[in-house]
């Protein structure tokens, strides 16, 4: 049995816990699918390509609203997919030789399974084959969840592992889910030629989001979708390329494609890992404590199959903190999970940090709400915009920024101020009262909101 | 000789020191133009509307490089024109007759001049007279410089004041000057219909802006207008709508329109000044104590007669201070200079903050460099973005941040992080580090530029 000191499995967010300190080790780098993990191939980056590329086809059909005379002809899908692909298969395949020609680093191609306490069989190419190892890191990733009826039909469905490389945007397509894979896939789909139907189990769309953000997104895609809200699929009938979907009351949908987008599990139930001692919660995430070590001996973890935020900035963090922690173990770091911001790249654009007003509510809390719209600024009258907006909750004792929530254009950039006061604890008005705010920027909708706390 | 307790001369930013707390005050407000003032009616905020609509245009011409199949039929000038005015008209309408209905505030309109102490003869629609004040808030604003070459010919020419609200885009459209006012309203023309010539004395655009940004703005631009670089006008001939420039090296130039934007200088020497004991720098500024009290006692100013930074967000900055100092001669407070960031809303887009690398390299700082690539992060892939940067400059013993120049798409708003760790001394480690940063958003090109430092 081969023995590295350090063996990865996942070559995502995991890969970057190989860095230049790493040299002297005998390295090995497991992954099943493909380098660079989810977010290069089938998540944030691609979905984030072709969301810019719908906000184009977007501007264009719209310009008449600026005295801009234009006509979309047509958004070339192939080419926007060959685009993007050629680049990100090319980071990808490029990602893997950098890893095959270092000397120090050895690439198994093939799923990991848990043997033992840092022992793994892999299932690879030519085989199967056992390693051992001093440490290691568990980053394998997780995936869509297919629901039962979904699973059960045995006819075709796509997932965002696939429906961004398919050849051409469907006529008719449902989004089954309603969160933001669901939010931002439907939105690409229905710029790029589909009639889109979502498919949610709850009234409202975006789950987590603030209620304010839920509201006015829902209302503001209702004329664009044919959505179908506080309902669930109960069967999946007709045939490749002419589904029907039924729903839990009764009613059918059509679909030519249908995307499953209901959201994600670790996939931490294919490593055999009670072989090795890891634990897991009842949600299937590996247990790691704040060093993100696990409930195994030199058996770290790290991204989507442990996090309680499984976004790729956390799991970079956590990649981060895993790196240093493997070679001083008597100098642990720690991951921090507060305070993460978000976004979602729909139309319009969402960010938010923090708590959310329902959370401040829940919990109990004294908050002030400040809120702006981007119409009642200059750039905002510029941008013709009717919908955006900014809200921020406070603490009235303190001032301190409790959450912020954001929706229009610019809102994943706009945000950042906010997070950074929000992490370092500068209150709401030194925010707002300190440093200069460019007119006629649009970062004047947050300055307003948080002059609006009335603080 | 009616007397007031205060007097605001000029409704731009003046407007703004008349508060709620005026309200038992017997107030008068001279306007000899527009109520609003530049911003409103000529400057940041028709430009900005301006912009957006050419950012739009330009979008629909180069929507091809996202695989987007569009056609750019025409921009219908009129149509943008009428629209965006038609807003800011009744915006200003409505500010003055907000005034007009207050019981407290007296509107005069005609330009005031200074005939003593606190004494001014205003010429109004219906003759002259004269009003005594307790208080005279001086706000008068600033104007378009016209060079003698231009002045002495008799020949129409444009300014920022005129140029907007033009019937058409000229076929040939020449611009002088180079500064932040100049490419804007090319940028504008250029994207609807002009064939854009810029004249500018100096080597390279974009005057005060870091060496790095005027650099790659020059070069970026170089396609697009035909640059006389290093060269100022000697005469203006030909006739109206058929100018002909002729150029200090004897080259000349054609132009259906002359737009000036060589820079502005304070509406001071208008207003009689010295018969009141307000002193001027040698550039016409009026001079002002960090409490922005004249050298009259009583007399205050604000906004661009005065300030050494003569940009929007400032002038609501000093009409804040004014509007305390007036009720609050034992507890002033005090206008702050520093660190006002500004934004050029140009294709690219331009902003900035504190020293450029050119004023660490002349005071001697020991500084470094952070630089990074939009087209490095993965929303810059997105945006097919080849051109974007951005760059900051650390002092390497505290890492606070010396200075910050963003070039690329939403760079006034990227930076108001930047402008708040540098305002509030927070270092660059601690920015970059501290807050998370959105994957993929367009702000980890700040991310990585705070990272580049080395810190």
């Amino acid at each position: 049995m081969r023995h590295h000191d350090l063996v990865v499995i996942g070559a995502g967010s995991g890969n970057a816990v190989v860095d230049d300190s790493c040299a002297d080790l005998d390295v090995a780098i497991v992954e099943e699918r493909w380098f660079g993990g989810t977010c290069l191939n089938a998540g944030c980056i691609p979905s984030k390509m072709l969301a810019y590329t719908a906000h184009v086809a977007r501007t264009v059909r719209e310009a008449g609203a600026y005295d801009v005379d234009a006509e979309l002809r047509a958004v070339r899908w192939r080419g926007v997919r060959d685009r993007i692909f050629a680049r990100l298969d090319a980071e990808r395949d490029e990602g893997r030789t950098d890893r095959e020609q270092q000397d120090s680093v050895t690439v198994y191609e093939g799923r990991a399974r848990f043997t033992g306490p840092r022992t793994l069989r892999i299932d690879g190419v030519d085989g199967a084959f056992d390693v051992s190892a001093g440490q290691i890191v568990v980053a394998a990733g997780g995936r869509p969840v297919v629901p039962g009826p979904v699973a059960e039909a045995g006819l075709p469905y796509e997932t965002s592992d696939t429906v961004m490389r398919i050849d051409a945007p469907p006529r008719r397509l449902v989004v089954l889910g309603g969160g933001y894979i669901a939010a931002e896939l439907a939105d690409v789909f229905a710029e790029t030629g589909s009639s889109v139907t979502i498919v949610e189990k709850e009234e409202q769309l975006l789950g987590p989001q603030d209620e304010t953000v839920r509201e006015r997104f829902t209302e503001l895609v209702r004329s664009r979708y044919d959505l179908r809200l506080g309902r669930e699929v109960t069967a999946v009938g007709g045939r490749p390329g002419a589904l029907r979907l039924t729903l839990d009351d009764g009613s059918t949908v059509e679909a030519d494609v249908l995307l499953v987008a209901v959201g994600r599990v670790p996939n931490s139930d294919g490593l055999d890992l009670e072989a090795a001692g890891i634990a897991t919660h009842d949600d299937g995430r590996v247990i790691v404590d704040r060093h993100q070590r696990t409930t195994a001996e030199g058996v770290f973890a790290l991204g989507d199959i442990c996090s309680p935020v499984p976004l790729k900035h956390v799991a970079n963090r956590e990649a981060e903190v895993v790196a240093h922690n493997l070679r001083h173990p008597d100098d642990l770091i720690a991951a921090d999970h507060e305070l993460v911001p978000a976004a979602v790249f729909t139309r319009p654009q969402i960010a938010s940090v923090g708590a959310t007003e329902q959370d401040c509510r829940d919990r109990g809390l004294d908050y002030l709400v400040g809120m702006a719209s981007y119409g009642d600024c200059a750039y905002g009258w510029a941008m013709e915009d009717t919908a955006g907006f900014c809200k921020v909750l406070a603490d009235p004792g303190t001032g301190r920024l409790l959450g912020a929530h954001l929706m229009g254009p610019e809102a994943p950039t706009l945000i950042q101020p906010l997070v950074l006061a929000a992490i370092l604890g500068i209150d709401a008005l030194t925010l707002a009262k300190s440093p200069y705010w460019i007119h006629p920027a649009l970062t004047e909708v947050v300055e307003n909101a948080l002059l609006d706390l009335g603080l």
